[in-house]
């Protein structure tokens, strides 16, 4: 959950701390403009900034953070702030956004699936006037999508600037949520068909399925208001001042179902709370009856147990009185065990008495 | 509950996913002003240009999304935007709202009971100045009793534009909410009934009560609250400045009451967690009970019924002092056992005793 | 908890829905000025337009909406929208209020209890430059304390407009939540009483009180917070600039101090939920002793019991050795059964081992 | 917790509810300037305004309501508005402050330990250009540090106004809550460690003890977070544009942290409802043990005790097969029971299958 | 948890409380400018203002509190307002920035690991145009990595006035925050780790994992989601109009998915609930078996145990009758007791019928 590399406390500003185990720099240039397009693996990286000439889109992608004098050259090329450097290679950092002279600096978490675990790796993105430098720790296969629709040509990409380009890359990172976030809503639906299949107890079955049927109701229904509270205070020239009256009723109703779902949402845990105190409730009256029972017949029962011996000498078995007396010795025994929990209040029914 | 269709990761924006299953689109052209109205299915799309020059309301209902080309067509004579096509057909998406330069496009939910299951279908409108264009995945009826308003002629609608139509339509598919937020109530409101009718436990049911009323006093009494402050606040001219000034007073009484019913509801929650608490507690005293019981008198009982057996060759039985010993026997081990209940902190009424 | 009665879905906006069983309207004027009043039963509703010609204020008091002709007439007369309209007679709404030329509409719910039921009729008011029209569902008496003011012409009512006489009035409503919002807050003072006394645990009794104190701390402590701060924003001439310097010295103290109290309550709920923990754990301890016990004690018993039965033929009575076979038996049976109870860890002590 | 004295329902604005047991008015007056002052208890109210012709700051502490003419005189001496009154009088309201045009309206509320429970009575002051005039239910003795200070002369409170006294004041009663939050967060200090002490299980203490900590972090944190991000926004001259922007960076770390410190607070939660769940398991598994091994042997025991009994005429105990039949039957009895429990799921190690 | 050393209620503003144990002020001066640095303790307080007309950088380190002199002085020396030296040495306050004529004031608080405890100690910034002076209560060594920094002469701090190195300090002490949440998230992990790994149910381990995995999803989605809105939002001139259209529609995707996020966290709670109330249905059902079986043959044997004593002279025995009697007896009681639990409700497989 936690793992970000930190310099030790106290360093400079601007000290990288390099993700350990992050490959040296692979940097792969990508040209082009509504004509053409070209793909090369940059070696040297003082061959960069003649490229950089090139009057149409350039997207240099580096991928591997291992090396810091290369990344210290590259910010040099491109004028990035030392701050804005660690922020890029210091990974994961928060997403964010922040403005430069030379750049727009926009930093993104992609949710990945790795084996059991889920990892968010970051990706960094510098979206200048004439090219996007896009940093991975590792290469993660993120913008093979739209590399392939760079090569192909199609669309609005290829005559658009590197913002467009930009955006591109960026959805198709927030597009990765969507499985993760999916999966997760699936294995939850698994598990409820699961629990609930096997449940024994209807009451719990009913109480969960409304739950579920109001958090739905949830979802869906606070956009909703908001959309119809936009149109009512909204700009839009297509709709008349009568009809946004019209509207701020609709408003109303809206606002009124939200309140009833709000408040039977809040019922619904109050009675699930309700139900399963009422459980332990019958559980405890339950083992009241099982405490009692054992209490008052195992006693006895040893006794019983004890004069079953079969010892040849055990003088009370002569004796003529000694059945009815022992006889009475476990009544007594029954009796005071019977005294004792009417006097812990462990008798009477389980309904504690209101006061009068 | 999570059931969007997503065009696959990487795809170019505006890909349409069209839901699976969704039929071909069929088109219902429904044209009126104040003295006409006429009803159309369009078989062919290209004729719908010309019907646009008509001078009234032009309603164009489309039902079902299966057919990529007619949707494509659609949005090019309505000059639909790619994302805003996207947003139609990539059902279900949050309500929204969106302007765009030739018309309002407005996504809104509409809850549905079908079977056992709760879905949330879409409607998507896109308001023009002289037309209004609906699509919906699948015929869910939503439409028909506006339908039949329009045909029947009363009331405001035949005499306003494409807006009132948009916001007759909307008020219906608000209005599918209340049927199903007042189900789900009820289905509570019942649950409620038969827990607290079979509950055994008098205080819990108290609690429960006071709970459900605290939550109807708070969900009447902030709106409540709101509408005091607003007219303290508002620019009515029915108000004169003093009278605001006595409203402010009233405003203060409404707020004293909902931080007691505020802080009454977080008792409530903390009282029925004592009683819980208690019952567990007073479980735990009745098992130590039971375990006491049943540990010292179970072995003894075992060992007297040893002593029972009818073996012929028991040379114990013979000895003269074997009865005497054995019950001394019996006595250590429930001696023994009672220390080592004690030692356990098992004995002593518990109360864990307060550090001095 | 839900009980709006809604016009059938798709039906025009202000459509009356007329709550079952409410009576026909009767309608009471009462007009008053400084010197003047006059308290009137209107029949006919033809008169009423004349009488509005009165130069002081005019309160029509409509009881019952069961009679829609007799509402659309009143709507008429006092040129009330038809949404405003509906927000009257389809009760309950939500509280609101809202500014219409003619006149400012406020709709205000009020708690009754009824019985063992909480109702929150709604009463509404239209407040006009020269007169004051209400509505309400039943005859409820809200307003009884109200009209015996004016006709005792005590205090600034008799010489302000019908913007007094609409606070007055829902001064007295808002007044009516006192009662019952003390109701519960009694009722739950009582079931504290209650549990605590009979309460086992005397750790959990302090628990709870603190956590009371604490929810007592936090209500009167807010808004206390804002009073200071309010003083150290405020526009007042009668605090100089360093006196406020110093509030905010105070207003960091209580800040100080509510963030403790806040914390507090978060560690008091910790708490409770940890003793609770220990105790399941505790029964959890003394159920592995009783289950140890019994299944080790109560299968031995049987196998005592078995020859201690009187059959004639049992032909391993006789054996010599069968007497110490059968106690080697049972020694094998209860080793096995240890052996079982530690492989499943139910021996040891109920600490689990932590990793080394 | 409730205790507001009202007044009927539907009474005049202004109404007095004197709280009950409050001791008539005593008077007493304060008068000081840099070189003066004079203490004095002032018994016939009609003196009072003469008194107010001095020069520097007048102190009216007014304690005690039981008398309402003399309040209602006050109010007419210092131009008191009925509403203030009332809000002096019917105590206790909400800590507010309100300004009017003769003076500052500031109520504050006190808590205060009296026996076991907690009490908040509230102070009213009216800060007027030369004077301060202040209300209390009864004689608490809040003011006697700031009086003492004021005999002794030191400090800025001579050479300042009634607002300064006023401050002086309204923070010695705030500095009342600090030994109430503290008693209280010492209180749950003591519960915290009896409770950590004489706990079972040694996870449970580690989850809670990591609980309290991030519990400490939270509240020492968002301040601070509050702190540097108010240092980045601020007008400060002392702060130049550069380190402005670095001081972005410490307010993203702190910002990260503060999520960390969050998301780990839902963590502990969620684990802390594991351990107990895994509790319920493991008790829910051995109390299947130990019915499991009750039903089987305790009716099997039955039928061995019952053929152990020693009546003379038992025709069963004299026949040949009889032994082996009971036996044969105790099996059959066993083994039902078994296949009882295994169709009830009962049996099988506690684990549900997975579907497959 | 609540430590605050304040002065006696009711005392002057400004009023220091000295913190219990704090040693003498040793006071520590470090000027420096791009060229020099000059390192020395100021054992007289009375020469510190004429170092004060160095030119560079003056960094007044003050560590302890103990005397309350020396701290007068330094207040005088610096135009320390009382307050704020209050706020210097009362510690610990809220973190804080308040800006004064003279000086900027900060106040830090620092987490800290004290061997088992963690405590918050406060650190104090006078931010002037020249000179920096600090305040600590205890000699803690959180300066020790910027002033070897100082020393190095590396970086921007030489040629930087005060302020840069104030921020290279709170810098410094935010980044303290680090390791103390990554030491209480990393006890997370391995409670957590602990308790999946000896956790007897698998459902329950499955909830956890979805919902640690719901919990990073939504740390990481909510500032993505804020990135692009401020993106869409922003004044970003590398972004064009087009560009900033795309990613409205990307700020939609992430919306939603945040809210399905937030849904399936609501309906993982929901179901650990079930599943833990089920498990107590199961519990009770169990218990109800056992309680039944021990309740029926217990007595039963106890009976039949009685006649199994081998006294002389028990009359029943001889009677011919006695055994079919008995027999009939027990199984009556046994009836009886079947009779008495059905009635209760404990008989019936567990399911509460619905109301017909």
């Amino acid at each position: 959950m936690f793992h970000k590399r930190n310099p030790p406390i106290g360093s400079r500003p601007g000290t990288l701390a390099i993700p350990e185990g992050s490959p040296p720099p692979r940097i792969r240039l990508l040209q082009y403009d509504a004509s053409t397009h070209r793909d090369e693996a940059i070696e040297d990286l003082e061959r960069l900034p003649e490229r950089l000439a090139f009057e149409g889109v350039t997207w240099i992608n580096v991928v591997g953070l291992g090396d810091e004098p290369t990344l210290r050259r590259l910010a040099e090329i491109f004028e990035i702030a030392p701050l804005a450097l660690e922020d890029a290679v210091n990974a994961p950092q928060r997403a964010k956004s922040e403005l430069f002279d030379a750049h727009q600096l926009v930093i993104a978490r992609v949710p990945m699936q790795e084996g059991e675990a889920l990892s968010v790796p970051q990706v960094c993105f510098f979206i200048g006037a004439r090219y996007l430098l896009t940093f991975q720790e590792r290469p993660f296969g993120f913008f093979d999508p739209v590399r392939e629709r760079i090569q192909a040509g199609l669309g609005p990409m290829r005559r658009s600037g590197p913002d467009y380009l930009a955006y591109a890359l960026i959805d198709t990172l927030v597009d990765r949520y969507y499985p993760i976030a999916e999966k997760l809503a699936h294995e939850l639906e698994d598990l409820e068909e699961e629990i609930l299949e096997s449940a024994e107890a209807d009451t719990l079955n009913r109480i969960h399925r409304v739950r579920r049927d109001l958090v739905i109701l949830r979802r869906v229904g606070w956009p909703q208001r908001e959309t119809v509270a936009s149109l009512v205070r909204g700009e839009s020239s297509f709709l008349s001042a009568p009809v946004r009256g019209y509207l701020r009723d609709t408003d109303d109703h809206i606002a009124q179902i939200m309140e009833v779902v709000d408040s039977s949402r809040e019922m619904a845990v109050g009675l699930a709370e309700m139900y399963i105190s009422d459980l332990s409730h019958r559980t405890n009256e339950i083992m009241k009856m099982l405490t009692l029972m054992a209490s008052i017949f195992i006693p006895l029962t040893f006794v019983a147990g004890v004069y079953g011996m079969n010892f040849e000498f055990m003088p009370e078995l002569g004796h003529r009185l000694a059945y009815p007396t022992v006889l009475a010795a476990m009544f007594g025994m029954a009796a005071a065990m019977l005294v004792y929990f009417r006097r812990r209040g462990w008798l009477g029914g389980g309904r504690r008495k209101r006061k009068p």
